[in-house]
């Protein structure tokens, strides 16, 4: 649907991202050879300004963050990155610098994690900026990680540290203090941890989008488990510790970690352990899966169960 | 991304529309086995209501031009529907009724063209609703059609009517009588080429989206040949003669036609005829490529060169 102004912005913002096969952007759409004798995996998201991110994210966090979280999809499915194509809804009062910060965030993370654009589009829009991102993955067949394949027995882990981001925004929305700017950088630019071979390792995964309760919760409904997890065990950053013991429960529940949350059998934790060494990403022990209907129960360090007024769709 | 209240949502909306590697649209990502053998054909474009349809369109034909404007797209690359992911991000004000007509209208072309919905996201938006579509589709390798085929001494043919969609939001818009509704149809449920097997017979194509003359003019562009087609020759449907003569710019300039326009060097043009017959999709020949800049001409009945007030970025 390209127009001669679009051909040109393009040009200039998107055509250093592509890839070979993007055809320079300028065909109907993108060829690419899939890596043989492999499976795709496919996720697909899609963020709007001032719900997903706030309009005065700076314009490279945006992109950064936009790649980033389709990058955890894959991360969570242990997949290793192909391709992405984008689409852009955007309004006209939103200029060429922005586009030229948000096209180096993308550029950024693409580099990191050795993927490229494909395709996409970009229309305008009268409403705010509406951004689609899907992204291409490839696994050995069979091997992908799914949310349904955690067992009675097996341990909860998480990667890094859970509730950052959450505390990142309220410090920009509610003036929560961050002295080191850690905080918000959680929120604007969320890590994928794609680094970890889980393969052998996990029985199930889910990235941790939405907050790890409800993550937990939907990961117990999909496997068909309770889950009960210590919530001093979940692991804090110093800058989420210095920012108060009272906000555990924003912690737990608020989202935008982009954190894998792993179902360990017991004799695969020694071998989680080694790979967190070699990938140099940080994993914790924060609970266990146990047979029952598919509920998240926190209990604090005496063992007694904890209650948070808010939850996502998870009882407790 | 999904939410309590949006997994009934998409379950109730979009699981009837999923393939197997869709694993319920309950993961993080699908996973899907590529055809062996097989080069993958992508590509994604977005609509925005009040932009690339009328808010009051009905939503089945919302749908239906969705996935119909993302076929097309393969078509113009000869490559075969595989899959497709879809994101929405959707004012709160649309209801369920309007996802129910939706999903319909997508399930629709879906069975007609043989795909189904691999993965997605659903999102709110304080702006109009921003659909992004993203299709996978497989052709035999090196065999997709491209732009830059274009040869001089290849002809230039269309399938179908030309301009039948941009009378339709004439119709819609400005009141211009549609007394059968053929127009409006156009308009709202354009008809994916994907019957054509064009490997061995186009030297290049492209999809009618913008128009014919700018369309044509980017493929001009991409192989570096100029283009001369008789107005006359361009074909017009019953409605759109009926509708009048005066709108002849209106036709070869107005978008959303999703019309296959293709180079087809002399010695395929029995070929392109037979495949016409057999697919029952009409093909008329309009034009011809010649050596010289990228630009498009236009002529009359009498061979005179015909200037349009807009004619998107082409030279005349």
């Amino acid at each position: 649907m390209a127009s001669a102004p679009e051909f040109d912005f393009i040009d200039r913002h998107f055509l250093p991202l592509a890839g070979p096969g993007a055809l320079f952007l300028s065909d109907d759409a993108a060829v690419m050879t899939p890596p043989p004798g492999r499976e795709l995996v496919l996720a697909a998201d899609a963020v709007v300004s001032g719900v997903h991110f706030l309009p005065d994210d700076p314009a490279d966090t945006v992109g950064e963050k936009l790649l980033g979280v389709n990058l955890s999809d894959l991360a969570a499915m242990g997949a290793m990155p192909l391709g992405y194509l984008l689409t852009v809804s955007a309004p006209a009062s939103l200029g060429d610098h922005w586009f030229a910060g948000f096209a180096a965030g993308l550029k950024h993370a693409q580099e990191r994690f050795g993927l490229s654009l494909l395709g996409g589009d970009t229309t305008g829009t009268p409403g705010p900026l509406c951004l689609s991102l899907t992204i291409l993955g490839h696994v050995a067949p069979g091997r992908a990680l799914r949310r349904n394949g955690a067992r009675p027995g097996d341990a909860i882990w998480v990667t890094g540290t859970i509730g950052d981001a959450a505390l990142g925004l309220m410090c920009l929305q509610n003036g929560l203090p961050d002295p080191t700017g850690f905080l918000v950088d959680r929120y604007r630019r969320p890590q994928p941890r794609l680094g970890l071979v889980l393969d052998g390792i996990a029985s199930a995964a889910i990235d941790v989008s939405d907050g790890l309760v409800q993550d937990l919760g939907h990961l117990c409904r999909r496997s068909g488990v309770a889950a009960e997890i210590a919530a001093e065990r979940v692991p804090a950053s110093p800058a989420a510790r210095a920012a108060g013991t009272d906000l555990l429960e924003r912690r737990l529940t608020g989202g935008d970690d982009y954190e894998l949350l792993l179902a360990v059998p017991p004799d695969r934790e020694e071998a989680l352990l080694a790979e967190s060494v070699r990938a140099g990403i940080a994993v914790t022990r924060i609970g266990v899966f146990r047979s029952g209907p598919p509920d998240v129960t926190l209990r604090d360090a005496s063992g007694a169960p904890l209650r948070f007024a808010r939850g996502g769709w998870s009882h407790f």
